[in-house]
């Protein structure tokens, strides 16, 4: 495997685990949230602003930069790194998420997605390897295979043919990848894998190609997909399919019962979840990434995330108020800004508005990750996060 | 006069000169360029990144505050420092200007103008009082007298009856001003102006009233509204009525006739001016303060000022264009990102497009004002920004 990836924790009492994943630009402590950086930008926030919250590894949208400015250019200006900026690790998704949005415009076949654009409503196609041209084009330090993500509920019938053709389309991305980059795994006996010439690396370092696991909350369509999508041999997994309008008590079980099944040595991912709650409850069980927008668009939205839970900082009631964002907070917005003049800005449609509330946002939610992580490597986790909580 | 104003250096070839202006909120060296924050924020940017940016003293808009959030909610937080967290000096214009860009919304009377809310068609009235009043709760450090003022092209008539009007405004704005801060001047021979209380000043000390002299490029006029506006005795005087339509040649002759008619012991204030070439013309002629939209509003359109002229990023020349905005800037703008990046969120409509350009096209302001005061006090102003630009 390229992607070095070390447990340096464990909690006694849940799945929870501090890991460290070693990325071609830079060293991420797991459990870690990625803001999303849909069209190479987290909207609002400066590069400065990231580094300045710590965070660790951004999302980048492959559909979205891939219609604009195009996975080529991007690839003739460097790469994505180089393009926005941001010298530190970056994941990209397959595509697959925001093409199955787009209702209507989207054909699925056994060869792929025939979609067309947002922006302009052009025909598009991703193939699975396509996905994996466009994302090495990008290249971005991690990598995802194209999945098929079906709603919330759906058939058997669906969810099963959904879940074996992501499984067909992660052997085909994998294949390809391994052409592309000349990275054939020794036991595969296909080839074997060259080894990088001493000195600075250039091109750098291939990105590592992590597999979607589908099946919805059946948990024998997950036992299925895990099996055939581990067997392919990935360098990290995701759950796929998840906060997409199941009750949450299936989301946590499905969580619980998918993460046992992954390979305990690789990271896991679970993609687009999800609330401060859903991050504490998901590391218990076992998740070391997630990525969601909810920080951000909610932040937008004049939604604030607080010790003390959501704040709609536009509320009347904020009108006079004095305090800052959330008291117990050490974020920059909180130790200089009040509720009163955050809801004038987003009154008056400022920029300054969806700034502040997201920068508060995305450190809240950096902030219950370190504070997690300290937890698990201190022994803490599961006395603080739940015995404590439950009244224990 | 309540408001500490020194001359410190002097251009010998030109009217410019180098002042120190001591406000209740802190020091500003003049020329200085006062970035527009219209409703209680520089859109785009945190006050952090004003303070990063060396900004000595916004502007902010008194009939924009004064319908959103209201003069009296910001009263009652303690005022606008403290209601947008700016503990650096502000100045508040008068409303007169953005009343009279409310066409047919607006009726001028000898009492006032009365205008209907571009928020909700709501009718208020502004007297040269009230304009006083609102300023007064809002708690700048420098506000202005009411005027009107008057687009080119306009007939001798309407200009005179503007020019004269402002002039009896003026008058009733600083008695109203005098009732209200109990800061009658000596020489007034109607009162003696109160010592203030050792300690800690609560409620802080007044802010100083400028007035505004109006005439169009009528030098008569101008002549007749110096007259008038200084007779009445004023901490600092503002050219208003100026970059409305006339040609670049009239306003320079109108700012060096004028200017050459105000006191030099007071600051000079050209309201809502200008272009970079602009500043340095009207340094040139004695200006001390200056105030525009220009570089923020331009930036949001995707138009960098740069050393080598205006920059349209959202260009297609600029798609792979990996320098920065302006390559002879040292703000972070220009050491991080580059013209293909800045394109690229234009054109996805990201927030960081305006974030960016603002702070850019910001500092290539201030910037160039603190060169223009170095070059003051070091003896080099004529020389380097017109002989040797004029090839001499």
């Amino acid at each position: 495997m390229g992607l070095k990836f070390e447990i340096v924790a464990r909690d006694t009492g849940t799945r929870a685990r501090v890991g460290r994943l070693s990325t071609p630009h830079g060293v991420v402590e797991t459990p870690t949230f990625m803001p999303v950086g849909t069209a190479g930008t987290v909207k609002g926030m400066t590069q400065e602003h990231l580094e300045q919250l710590g965070v660790q590894m951004l999302l980048a949208n492959t559909y979205h930069l891939y219609l604009r400015p195009g996975h080529e250019t991007i690839r003739e200006l460097g790469g994505l790194h180089r393009f926005m900026s941001w010298p530190h690790p970056i994941l990209t998704d397959s595509g697959g998420f925001q093409v199955m949005s787009l209702k209507g415009l989207v054909r699925v076949t056994e060869d792929g997605v025939y979609f067309r654009s947002h922006l302009d409503g052009s025909l598009h196609f991703f193939s699975p390897e396509k996905a994996v041209e466009v994302q090495l084009a990008l290249g971005a330090d991690i990598i995802m295979t194209l999945d098929e993500c079906v709603e919330y509920p759906a058939s058997h019938e669906t969810l099963l043919r959904a879940t074996k053709l992501t499984g067909r389309w992660a052997r085909r991305a994998k294949d390809f990848y391994d052409e592309q980059v000349g990275r054939v795994p020794r036991e595969s006996g296909r080839g074997v894998r060259e080894e990088p010439a001493p000195g600075p690396q250039f091109p750098p370092p291939s990105p590592s190609l992590f597999g979607i696991v589908q099946g919805g909350t059946d948990q024998a369509l997950r036992r299925q997909s895990v099996e055939e999508i581990v067997g392919i041999g990935l360098e990290g997994y995701a759950l796929g399919g998840l906060s997409v309008g199941e009750p949450k008590t299936e989301m946590y079980e499905t969580v619980a019962y998918t993460a046992d099944q992954l390979p305990a040595d690789r990271p896991r991912y679970l993609m687009g979840v999800g609330t401060p709650e859903d991050l504490v409850e998901c590391v218990a069980r076992g998740i070391d990434l997630f990525d969601c927008v909810l920080p951000t668009r909610n932040a937008r939205n004049a939604c604030v995330f607080t010790s003390a839970g959501k704040l709609i900082v536009k509320n009347a009631r904020y009108a006079r108020d004095q305090q800052p964002p959330d008291p117990q907070c050490e974020c920059f917005v909180c130790r200089r800004y009040t509720r009163s003049y955050l809801r004038h800005l987003f009154l008056a449609g400022e920029m300054l508005a969806g700034i502040l509330a997201t920068y508060h946002n995305l450190y809240f939610y950096l902030d219950s990750m370190r504070r997690i992580r300290q937890a698990i490597v201190f022994g803490n986790f599961e006395r603080n996060y739940f015995r404590v909580r439950a009244g224990l």
